[in-house]
């Protein structure tokens, strides 16, 4: 091994109070660890940021949780170990290999720690055939944000031609997925996003309308484009934005807890749901955990591909680069400050 | 028509601030309507009472609502007309017919207003056959209040043999068939219920346990009954009960909103549910009104039927007589005073 390969490692360095900061965080070079009997080796080109990865991180004066990671540890972005490879959150390609069917140079898809050099065993990789779509498709639109969509727009929403549908955080890497999907099946779409991203689903995804949550009012404003009430509400960020939506769902309406990014911070408002409007509008309010539905995978990989292909799904990434860039851009992430999904490149792309 | 042939009418004669009571409804006797071309006169027998009438009954103060009846006019007990025959809240036998297919003699099931003498058309009617059944299966295991019981529970929740299943109000008319088809799916079941009826429904209708609202703490008689958490809970009370059982839901639990029996008083609490839960244990609340799925009620009455014959489904009646007992009956009916199904009685069973 040459002195070039070491192992970038992102360890919790202090429980922040409020937004996190690089400062939450250590970040150091250590030794690139050597694969194990049917492990592989492999180096991180692109990471991919998702908004659960802030429960990963302790809050100070709170108690722990099943998902925190105690300071000092290494950061962590997901289920250790993965579930599979399509719940990794990082692309890369092997360096070494002492398991069958991975070799030097191929690419892979896996890894949960922040850091660059990841150990994993074949069950928790996915071998990525790079002569199909671009690399960054396996952690965008084939990636966990996106089968989070579709799980629960496809699975739980379940949108008619011409039923409205609201979905907030309609440009963030679920919310632009979720919308899509909606547009396709045939609904009147809404989004609720933030300035530009407002803008962007609009003219480049092509919803029907959203509600830019900086300018308007959120109630008002659906009150006006759902005049008939919401069949389905996409809810990604609770609130006073979910609170404003419950109250104008239609009849047999559907709302889907896919996340509620803005209760996840340990000050933020909380709302609460009455009872009588889930018989006086027979309404259904359904949360879930994607981890519990990677046996849809492939039948979601299957019907994304033809969307993909078809020209009818669209996505975008912001780029940024080095793991110090991640701290920011997951509390940017939080506060629905990103772009479309948020990639952390690591290392340089090889086919680029 | 003999001098003793008049028309009982109950009419709403106030609206009552608090709780029901006779001086609220005014009992005349006014002359039996005749039948017009295709229409049926018939004379009821029983009544039943259900809990969304009282809705029905508007309230000094607040505004009229779309289901409540204005003051003067006569106390509706269902939908006008009736969506069919199964949604009627009348047993009777018919008088005159003008219509194909029925006679005097038949006895039907059918009826919305709080009177003794019906018309209605034969869509609205249900012709019993006396000869299968006892006449108040109809309004009983056959009936609506058995029907919305089995749709909650047969269709949103979905009980699993040894899951655990939680049943409010598991005494009344709806809960105690609930509980019961949770039994027969294999689940533990739980009653919630108040005094004697708490211990009816385990000594008589084989429920694993019931809590006695008047006597024990629910949410601590909850945590100790259903250690790994409720499965599924049949909602019929709202209130600090429902509070209690959704804070002990399990991991993709149902939470069925079939009533809210405590919510439906002005003054009464309202209770609210946050969203962080949904997503952490991935659960379901739906709501739901009976009046959406009666095409499914041929599916309910083979599957009752079943069961009635099996011997695996008890029921029971508490039977009052005439109007003037009903105001009374159908306030204590929303204070979970009534054992079994409230049936009025309003003349004479001529089989009996």
């Amino acid at each position: 091994m040459g002195a070039e390969r070491t192992n970038r490692v992102v360890r919790v360095a202090a429980a922040p109070e409020g937004r996190l900061r690089p400062e939450h965080f250590s970040f150091s070079d250590e030794p690139v660890p050597e694969p194990g009997e049917g492990e592989v080796l492999f180096k991180a080109i692109y990471m991919t940021l998702v908004p659960s990865m802030r429960k990963r991180v302790p809050t100070a004066g709170a108690a722990p949780t099943r998902l925190t990671v105690k300071v000092g540890d290494v950061m962590q972005g997901g289920p250790v170990p993965p579930i599979n490879g399509h719940t990794g959150k990082f692309i890369g390609h092997v360096v070494k290999s002492n398991a069958p069917g991975f070799a030097p140079g191929d690419f892979v898809l896996g890894g949960a720690y922040w850091q660059t050099y990841h150990l994993a065993r074949p069950e928790h990789l996915f071998k990525i055939d790079p002569s199909e779509l671009p690399l960054m498709t396996e952690l965008g639109l084939l990636g966990q944000t996106s089968f989070v969509a579709w799980y629960g727009m496809q699975k739980i929403g379940k949108p008619k031609p011409g039923e409205t549908v609201v979905v907030s955080s309609a440009g963030g890497s679920i919310g632009m997925v979720a919308a899509q999907m909606a547009k396709i099946a045939g609904a009147k779409v809404i989004g609720i996003a933030s300035g530009e991203k407002a803008k962007f689903v609009v003219d480049e995804l092509g919803l029907d309308a959203c509600i830019d949550r900086t300018t308007g009012d959120v109630g008002e404003e659906l009150s006006r484009l759902a005049p008939k009430g919401i069949d389905v509400y996409f809810e990604n960020v609770g609130g006073v934005v979910g609170k404003a939506a419950f109250a104008r769902m239609a009849k047999f309406g559907r709302y889907v807890v896919c996340g509620a990014a803005s209760e996840y911070n340990e000050d933020s408002e909380v709302i609460t749901f009455p009872l009588l409007p889930f018989m006086g509008n027979s309404l259904t309010m359904q949360g879930y955990v994607i981890w519990d539905h990677y046996d849809l995978y492939d039948e979601f990989r299957r019907e994304m591909l033809g969307w993909i292909e078809s020209g009818q799904m669209k996505f975008r990434n912001e780029i940024l680069v080095g793991f110090e860039s991640a701290p920011a851009a997951l509390a940017d992430l939080m506060e629905g400050r990103n772009k479309g999904q948020v990639i952390i490149q690591l290392a340089e792309n090889p086919l680029e």
